[in-house]
């Protein structure tokens, strides 16, 4: 009898307003089976949490954050008793939780608390009694009982959490989205669906531009293995699976292609070639909480290098200036910046064991006469920079390269 | 030391918006005084819950009453958020807690709960720290941590009741309103407003239809003997004391004049005049809810009587239905009924020991020829119902004839 609970969550976009709430009943009665009890986590109403903090915004442009979360947790709330009302209405009984009253405790960071321990008592209660059981997204409590918010993609990381301390079957995400594919298919049309995918490699994704799920909701799913099924709320089709390990016999070489259109190269020229140099330089930016992505440093003269990195755009000037500041100090040359760039990527676990892929990408790029202004790569990634207006033209090549459209996933 | 807490509750139109909220922190603020502690008690913004309850109609016209607590209770924890930011704002410590946070214990009965008691303590160590505590009114939470609402007035009651748990020297209850006069100024613009009013007196008026507070809270108050100070949220005037008795020396005989247009009389002609008949009539109308308010019995001829009796607008064609049906069973006579009407009360606890009150207001009236139709007293009213375009003439006859412009309350 163990493993028969699923949790499903339902994001924003899928409750907005009192239709879509609708739906989602419906497509929760839809996929009701005998002897299967389910668990809904929820997240707030279309754009409810942004409204709610900009009101906040008007009264106080720094609120304190334990009042933010006393604010915007109200957002949940308010959906999971709506959802709640809407299976009422199809003769399902129901009934919907806060994160406190679920037992979510968390630490006490508001605003982007961690998930300590979750009490299932009350939940498997009301399973027992064959309710549906509806979670108030995102939210949980410390030990005093103040409400806390778990951070971007807190819904997420709520059903991940629920489904691993309730040892779900799986864990579905519903989302506007039909799943995960080689590539974005507006870019690709031929791109496919994935049927499953990796943790490791949608880490990989996540953290490339495919914004599916949160890096961390993801990281927590690895850790415990918690099963994922990322599938469309508006339709019936099967999603992917996100696992631990696919069941392919022969791994793809590659399962995706993603394009990043956000970044920024910055490069510091004539830059003294002794050591503890990128220490300071580095160490400087993210003091300043700017994440750096890619690293290239290229011989120029003797004694110097040429050193450029990538950031996001969004922290461009902030990290104009900052280089500058360092070029000064260590006596490095000009700093300049370069906003026309787009990151390509090939993700895949075959990589691996698969030699000769970074070979291929480039071949395949050099072909079509589109330069490679960086690389980098990880033992499942390879990422490329490329001219911002050959990036998609670059997705194409790569997964017409590696034959994506016929992937058996 | 004792009695240095002063609990402060605003109403939903002292917090509709941002504005009014800053105004309100303000007023929190300038009424602060060295070694005073302050718990402010707030309802939804506006006219939020109204909204959240057509919301939820919209998905299900019937919804579960413990759906609807938990959907409309983040009313109030919205506006404690956002007031508690407005204190920040301005440099003071504050604090808000939900219901439940702050130990508000309730029966089960969703949507109309009694409060069954208070835990004070995380109140009192956040007093201890200096801080201003704001708590979200009209809701509590039962023994199995659901959340409940208290019902029309609830944040008054939410208001009075903590009042009583932390032994409050004062409840203020800031409104729209200056306070409580002796009639509606908008009908006799010479009203006075009074210093001090009895519980018994307020009671009196609120079910007469000076809509200041509700009932249910005056007897909360008058039954832990908690002082109320009603008064303005929008000036610094002072209000109106509601207390167990007054200071003055000698009552005044009436206190107040008031004036209600929301009722209807029905007539039942030709009842038979035998015992129990009027238990069945107003058995069958109490069955289904109705509340009947007057009740007069005139003989018409010999062995019959005709019996009128008053109600609330709202329930008058459900009420004539029973009246019919009932007058058939009891071989009864014409059913008729009269919205035509208005209801003149005079109230005052000094009428227990002055009497003639009631051959004044009889005589007064008759001067100018206003008609009465039917008269109810009890010890400390009087209330005449006369046709409804007379009525505000007959309010302003009464508050002439006993000069109530000259009140020293």
């Amino acid at each position: 009898m163990s493993r028969r609970i699923t949790v499903q969550k339902f994001g924003g976009s899928s409750v907005a307003n009192t239709d879509r709430i609708n739906n989602v009943a419906e497509r929760i009665i839809s996929y009701l089976k005998k002897g299967e009890e389910i668990v809904v986590v929820v997240s707030a109403m279309g754009d409810t949490t942004d409204e709610l903090i900009e009101l906040a915004k008007k009264i106080n442009p720094h609120p304190l954050e334990r009042e933010i979360d006393m604010l915007i947790s109200t957002g949940e709330q308010i959906s999971s008793a709506l959802l709640a009302m809407a299976l009422h209405k199809r003769g399902y009984e129901a009934i919907s939780f806060t994160g406190l009253q679920v037992g979510i405790i968390t630490d006490g960071s508001h605003t982007r608390a961690k998930i300590i321990k979750i009490n299932t008592r009350r939940i498997r209660e009301e399973l027992k009694k064959g309710k549906i059981v509806i979670v108030a997204g995102f939210q949980g409590v410390n030990r005093k009982k103040d409400i806390t918010t778990l951070g971007r993609g807190g819904s997420d990381l709520t059903a991940i959490a629920l489904a691993y301390a309730l040892d779900a079957k799986i864990c579905e995400i519903y989302t506007d989205v039909n799943g995960i594919y080689t590539a974005d298919p507006r870019i690709v049309p031929e791109a496919k669906k994935l049927k499953s995918i990796t943790y490791d490699e949608i880490l990989e994704m996540a953290s490339l531009g495919a914004q599916v799920m949160q890096a961390r909701s993801i990281e927590v799913a690895k850790k415990f293995n918690v099963p994922i099924h990322v599938r469309s709320s508006f339709s019936n089709e099967e999603g992917t699976m996100i696992v631990s390990k696919t069941k392919r016999l022969e791994e793809a070489v590659i399962t995706g292609v993603t394009l990043s259109k956000n970044e920024a190269k910055i490069t510091i020229r004539d830059v003294p070639d002794r050591p503890g140099i990128a220490a300071k330089i580095f160490g400087k930016i993210s003091d300043e909480g700017i994440n750096v992505d890619m690293i290239v440093q290229n011989v120029s003269k003797i004694g110097t290098t040429d050193l450029s990195f990538t950031i996001a755009n969004s922290d461009l000037s902030k990290a104009i200036k900052l280089a500058r500041e360092v070029s000064k100090d260590i006596n490095a040359g000009e700093v300049s910046a370069d906003e026309d760039i787009a990151r390509v990527s090939v993700v895949g676990v075959g990589m691996r064991t698969y030699p000769g892929i970074a070979a291929g990408v480039f071949k395949a790029l050099a072909e079509k006469k589109i330069n490679i202004e960086m690389i980098s790569t990880s033992d499942i990634s390879i990422s490329c920079i490329v001219k911002k207006n050959l990036g998609e033209e670059a997705v194409r090549i790569i997964h017409k390269k590696f034959k994506l459209h016929k992937i058996n996933s």
